[in-house]
């Protein structure tokens, strides 16, 4: 399968069901759209299962880890090896999203993707390797196309087994990889035109020191590769990640697959950012989470017109944030199989 | 019991297991800080047990039914009568708050603390009526100081036998009753001194027309009562509602029984103004649910120093919101039992 084919595959959700469900939120014993982000949630989930008053999910997040060449320009507050060393936290059960998606239900798949090292220790771990790591942005692209494709392929073919072996109907893509907001901000700052100034971060936490080389990094990185802003897969490749691009295919997975896919912080929606500029109509199948601390999500999310649910500043990626956001979606769905109608219950309804 | 004694029985949260559970936070494998508010909710549960890693919490959801003389202004998309087709359909299953109740594991208490009829047909109902309806506030007080008072140690000790018979450890307060909306925001606007126009909001959905209408009722209520902005007691009997008054006493008595509980939107924040007015040390047992679509509520926020973890434009009142933050209290509980930390999981930690 190629990423051709994959775009070609995505195709608007269903507006008959879309239309349906507003119509039976409206007789729903409760102010009209009242449960606000609540209804939209539940008539996007509805008009991409093509399904009226749709079943729970059965719910996966997909955690790709990859290393930069970039880290060595010191941007992190941790060294390179956190890379591998919180792959193996994943796989052991004690990282963040591994408390966060028990909580929700949800399964996790860790993905090595383009770790610099090899971790043939751990059994659990699904070996999908492109590269041994980004090359250093700020000397010359990140990726070769070819390999950025490849990357994107990598969470496209493990979506579409999740579907189509274990019936999974929702995902969530969480990514790993030391200095991995160097590229995200990258990515933004290419895509949007903003200044780097504006859309770079603190990451993991670094001082004022740092915060001046993260930007130089990135000006220097955009200024060696020229990223053309028309085509995601250029600017994927020239400042992005491994990890990124494997977060990317997840997205447009789900959207080929047609599953709903949450974004979660800062790289995963850099990835989404990508996936939009690829195949635009992958975008009916994202649902925003969180607003990041990160300075720069806002301008993503404005971009993709996702509304994020929760504002907790959290910045810890792993999709950290839309395992939260899991519960949400079975909510919204609950809302539509649970929930009185006017008549139903013997309410008066309103007029405005 | 008497008021003046549950608000004695309110002491400041354990500093010390705050503290604790802040450094254990610290040691956990993240970044710091960047599970942000699920960290400030983990350590102030935590403080407020006073236990160090707690179990996870046993919930419930009381909601208030009271019935506003103020319905007579037309103010509301509703007839009163739906304050009881209401109460029918929470006792049924039927509402949003069953829906998202059920969905976050918690039960529900409906009491009957003010309603305009009697409904002795519904055997779970809690029949606890201090009044048929309050008075139309906009021609004197709604209530007489002392069945506002009777009315909030109701919701005290609906909450001390919930903690003390059924060992429950988290509850929210939710409301229902038409026109609420305009007895919350004369509170807000008593309390504040800010404009009415600025604090009111469309409620259930009413029309530019009604909005005029609701702000005059208001503004008259304000004028012929003059509640006193520094006693919480006589703004809550003025312009207050029955079922705000029990949601009053709901915070409360969690605070004086050491849960924490959780705030909904614009009714619930209303009444807890008035218990922070009367016991400011109950703030610190408060969580933030969500930002209400209602304009008012942002400023009640603000004035409680609350932060909103979810925006949602949810505007349905019952506890909703606070429902879906239930799930929230507990993954932040388990990120305190469950995490790794970085000695433990065997990850290098990071320097700024």
């Amino acid at each position: 399968m190629s990423l051709t084919e994959i775009i070609g595959k995505i195709k608007p959700i269903d507006q008959e069901i879309l239309d349906a469900t507003q119509e039976h939120l409206n007789s729903l014993t409760k102010p009209l759209g009242s449960l606000g982000v609540l209804e939209d949630i539940g008539k996007q989930v509805a008009a991409i299962y093509g399904v009226f008053k749709p079943e729970l999910t059965k719910k996966k997040v997909v955690i790709m880890a990859g290393d930069h060449g970039v880290a060595e320009e010191d941007v992190s507050c941790f060294p390179q090896e956190v890379t591998y060393q919180m792959v193996r936290n994943f796989i052991n059960g004690g990282a963040g999203i591994n408390v966060l998606a028990r909580h929700a239900g949800a399964e996790i798949v860790c993905v090595d993707i383009g770790v610099k090292v090899d971790m043939h220790d751990l059994p659990d771990l699904v070996n999908k390797k492109v590269a041994y790591g980004t090359q250093n942005m700020t000397k010359g692209p990140a990726m070769t196309r070819s390999e950025a494709e490849q990357a994107i392929m990598v969470g496209v073919e493990i979506v579409k087994d999740l579907v189509e072996k274990e019936g999974i109907t929702l995902v969530a893509p969480g990514d790993m990889g030391i200095a991995n907001t160097t590229s995200s901000s990258a990515i933004i700052a290419a895509l949007s035109g903003l200044s780097v100034d504006k859309v770079v971060g603190r990451g993991s936490g670094i001082d004022n020191e740092r915060l001046k080389i993260k930007i130089k990094a990135i000006e220097k990185a955009l200024t060696v590769n020229k990223p053309d802003k028309q085509d995601g897969l250029d600017i994927l490749a020239k400042v992005g990640g491994l990890e990124i691009a494997g977060m990317t295919g997840v997205i447009l997975g789900a959207a080929a697959y047609r599953i709903p896919v949450i974004i979660d912080g800062f790289n995963s929606t850099a990835a989404a950012l990508i996936a939009a500029t690829i195949a635009p109509l992958s975008r009916q199948y994202m649902i925003g989470s969180h607003l990041s601390a990160e300075p720069g999500h806002k301008y993503m999310l404005a971009y993709l017109e996702l509304q994020p649910m929760l504002t907790m500043n959290l910045r810890l990626g792993e999709a950290t944030g839309s395992a939260l956001v899991m519960s949400m979606v079975d909510a919204a769905i609950k809302i539509l199989r649970e929930m009185a109608t006017f008549e139903e219950a013997g309410v008066a309804s309103g007029n405005s």
